[in-house]
């Protein structure tokens, strides 16, 4: 099972993760994605759900319209694990494929 | 454009989407769906999602592992309207086809 990061890994992986930052109030990591349009931010979505679902890792999300919010903590460690940080690092991937930095 | 429906006109569409609801707090209607697990949760999207595009009209929805929260309403019109309802039936007929009723 994957384990919970201590706050320097934390502190040191989320430096190599543009967009991404601590959540206030609970222990997981958050990015707000913003693209052209629908099109885009559901075939962002449908990217990254291939990528968590490979993994058995899937993100808590909010889409409206161009906007995806992104949550990643993991359930079973009760915080942030590599597991996360491979599918934050998965999701800024694919953005930037799609033109967001 | 879509004209807001009238308490009345929205009270008798609701009738005939079981699960949907009025949201508290705004002109709104929303539908929390369970499904077995992520892989249909995010089919249900995937599918909701090419008719949202179809029609240019987008949901608001959270996906969280197996749940997805939907809320409709159309920004333009401030509120409820036949685009809002049209997608909650085929949301609705999406589902049924997943085994959920």
């Amino acid at each position: 099972m994957a384990e919970r990061l201590s706050a320097e890994a934390r502190k040191s992986a989320l430096k190599e993760l543009p967009g991404w930052t601590d959540t206030s109030g609970r222990d997981a990591i958050a990015r707000t994605f913003t693209f052209r349009d629908f099109n885009e931010a559901f075939g962002f979505m449908a990217r990254a759900a291939l990528v968590a679902e490979k993994n058995d890792h899937q993100p808590e999300w909010r889409n409206v319209y161009k906007t995806v919010e992104v949550v990643l903590a993991t359930h079973d460690a009760g915080g942030v694990t590599a597991l996360d940080i491979d599918l934050a690092k998965a999701m800024n991937a694919i953005a930037r494929q799609l033109g967001v930095a």
